[in-house]
């Protein structure tokens, strides 16, 4: 029975491993982590050794103008959309072996499970990795998926110059991924990403799957408050016009908003800069960043709303200016209810402790939601660390977590509608 | 009478017109400063002006072993202990006209006025430049008078390296100003000086004098708050262990301290450093300075203890480190409140609307008050703006603080005792 069926744990870790060979780099207590940046010869050789591995399969590899790569194995009807599946293999400079390479390598390894137990899904079933996911070389983030769906425009994308100063396009044709399926691309029928979650919470509960319900919605503010510098020791407190107190009093403003706010409202002040940043001296000048979250649009943008209330409250009050830069804004993206619960019954099914919980960061997937019904599955990530050689999951997370992929896309595959 | 003498006003403004052109600098707006860091050739040439108007002055003028220059104008008595008034001539980089110069050449004005008039004082008065005034090309600032009073030894002070490498000891000699004159020096009946406030308070209060009461007390600390970088979206508020939070809540609790201490207290968050300082990114460490002053030794030391309280209880809260390390640290210096009260006195008298006022900046004057009993007069600062070529006080309020000092000087030259 279908419903038996498991993947080769061990299979998975070995594709992992060797994949992290890759642009291996090592952590600063020996942790083995990645350095993949998009469309450097680190990350052609990662994609060389994952396109042989989709060849060996026996998949048709089809890669398009964005260079995202993708690997189908054929239906028994293959009228009907394929099930997709797929993550990244960019990664940040100082990257760790799972962010991304657990959602491709498992796909493959769902492939070659059905393959060697002969089965043959009623939908094509696909196994993608998309170009530039983390935007570490290239901004913006997840661009491959973006453009694949239709949200940037191809020439534009090409034209990115990335923080080395080469044109993306032009490094996509050096290392030969620039392919001709056209983008956008075509809508599949429904998509699920693997990912390892890269924050503390199904760890901190004790749990082993994430079924993700959403990502949360971005704003990413800049505030420079502008006063008067002065003499730390003759200026007295009440002539003072003190950037430095001001950005001090909306850092911990952001932090009571979040409680205030409740649910999963998160905020950081993760960027504070001083003028002139002197011990003795009121500075002219302070500039913070501010990094709100919300799975919800109106509480996000109610967030928004008293963070402003606030900066203005503080200008009047120490006699400073704030100016503001929108750095990023991003409405909260709700995955399909569907294959959400598809994912948490699966894993129950198989179980393993599960827990419903949105995406803190950005996903291919939540690009890929404009085209299609689309979920996650997560895997804890050890104290949530990520973007990091430390980065780790235990091997029995990631094989629970490709058990629980293998499920899902064999019932969506199955089927000519989402389980609902 | 000599109440009623007065300095020749237009002769001390053209004798700083004059010094201000060695080493001048033009700031952004035309504004005419001076850059003479201690023992350069700029510094040279300035002292080798000053002890030209000294000698003109037919006064005795010596140099001492740390290059402090102190000439003197016989008094009736020379057996007592001579009134000295001075101030320095080096200045910051980007220093202004009056910062120190001021005190100079108002001093050298009074005894030109003295002459003038044919008078000669019962006692002895000196007038005095002390070397690296602002320390800011060899700590610590104050060192002239420092070594003078006794509070730093001879050689150790002539070892110091400067910020361009070189040792204060060679530069010294080499602008040929290392003095026979014994360290330390005699110390005087009485000390005054005369200096712009650097701070906007006289300006604020509407005043031309300010009599001044002592100089604050100064403690610098640097905190470095340890915690847990981590993923500004995928964290949840509860889970966070955020430097960044603990130091903004450390430089807001810095404004409550100075409110609750109430009288002379000041505090400053000047400088904050976060690490690694990205938008997306809970820091790992934020190091931040404060600057607490009072003119008051157990409620400076009462700030310290407060603060330490608060940030142990963030400690506990947020479940940070904190480490500090101590900048600086001075007590509060009280000036003779005989002398105190004669300046404010003397600038009623001359039809001057005067304050007390303590100093928030550290002078020369804090260091002669180990050796006699000693105050400071204040002149305005425009918006209290000083280390910078846009430093201004009008000309008027020079030439009333000169007058001032004339008075001052006379009444503690032509009495055994200071007056009371």
């Amino acid at each position: 029975m279908t419903n038996d069926l498991r993947i080769d744990g061990g299979r998975l870790l070995r594709r992992l491993d060797e994949l992290a060979e890759v642009g291996a780099i090592t952590g600063p207590n020996g942790e083995r982590g990645n350095a993949r940046l998009a469309l450097t010869d680190a990350d052609r050789d990662g994609r060389d050794l994952v396109v042989t591995w989709m060849r060996d399969l026996g998949l048709d590899v089809r890669v398009d103008q964005i260079g995202n790569v993708i690997a189908t194995l054929a239906g028994r009807r293959d009228d009907l959309a394929p099930v997709m599946t797929g993550s990244h293999i960019d990664t940040v400079r100082t990257g760790g072996r799972f962010d991304g390479n657990l959602g491709v390598l498992a796909g493959l390894e769902v492939v070659e499970t059905l393959r060697q137990h002969g089965i043959t899904p009623l939908r094509p079933l696909a196994v993608a990795f998309f170009t530039d996911e983390e935007g570490a070389r290239f901004a913006p983030d997840m661009l491959g998926s973006l453009v694949y769906a239709g949200g940037l425009a191809l020439e534009e994308a090409l034209d990115i110059v990335g923080i080395d100063g080469v044109r993306l396009g032009d490094e996509l044709a050096r290392i030969g991924y620039q392919g001709p399926a056209p983008c956008p691309g075509p809508a599949p029928h429904a998509f699920v990403e693997l990912h390892i979650e890269q924050g503390p919470v199904i760890e901190a509960e004790g749990k082993t799957i994430g079924a993700v319900t959403g990502v949360q919605g971005i704003s990413w503010q800049e505030l420079t408050v502008t006063g008067q510098s002065n003499h730390a020791g003759t200026t007295p407190m009440a002539l003072r016009h003190d950037p430095a107190y001001v950005a001090a009093e909306l850092a911990v403003f952001v932090r009571h908003l979040a409680h205030q706010l409740g649910g999963h409202q998160v905020g950081t002040v993760g960027k504070i800069d001083l003028h002139p940043n002197l011990v003795n001296v009121v500075p002219a000048r302070a500039t913070l960043t501010v990094d709100l979250r919300n799975t919800d649009e109106e509480a996000l943008q109610e967030a928004e709303r008293r963070l402003h209330q606030r900066w203005s409250q503080l200008e009047h009050d120490e006699g400073v200016t704030v100016t503001r830069r929108s750095l990023a804004r991003f409405e909260p993206v709700a995955f399909d209810e569907r294959i959400v619960a598809l994912v948490e019954r699966t894993a129950q099914r198989l179980g393993h402790a599960t827990m419903r919980l949105p995406s803190g960061a950005g996903h291919d997937a939540q690009m890929m939601a404009r085209l299609c019904p689309t979920a996650m599955v997560f895997t804890p990530s050890a104290k949530g660390i990520s973007h990091n050689p430390a980065e780790h999951t235990d091997p029995d997370d990631l094989v629970a977590g490709g058990d629980v992929l293998l499920q899902v896309l064999l019932a969506l595959a199955e089927a000519e509608e989402v389980p609902s």
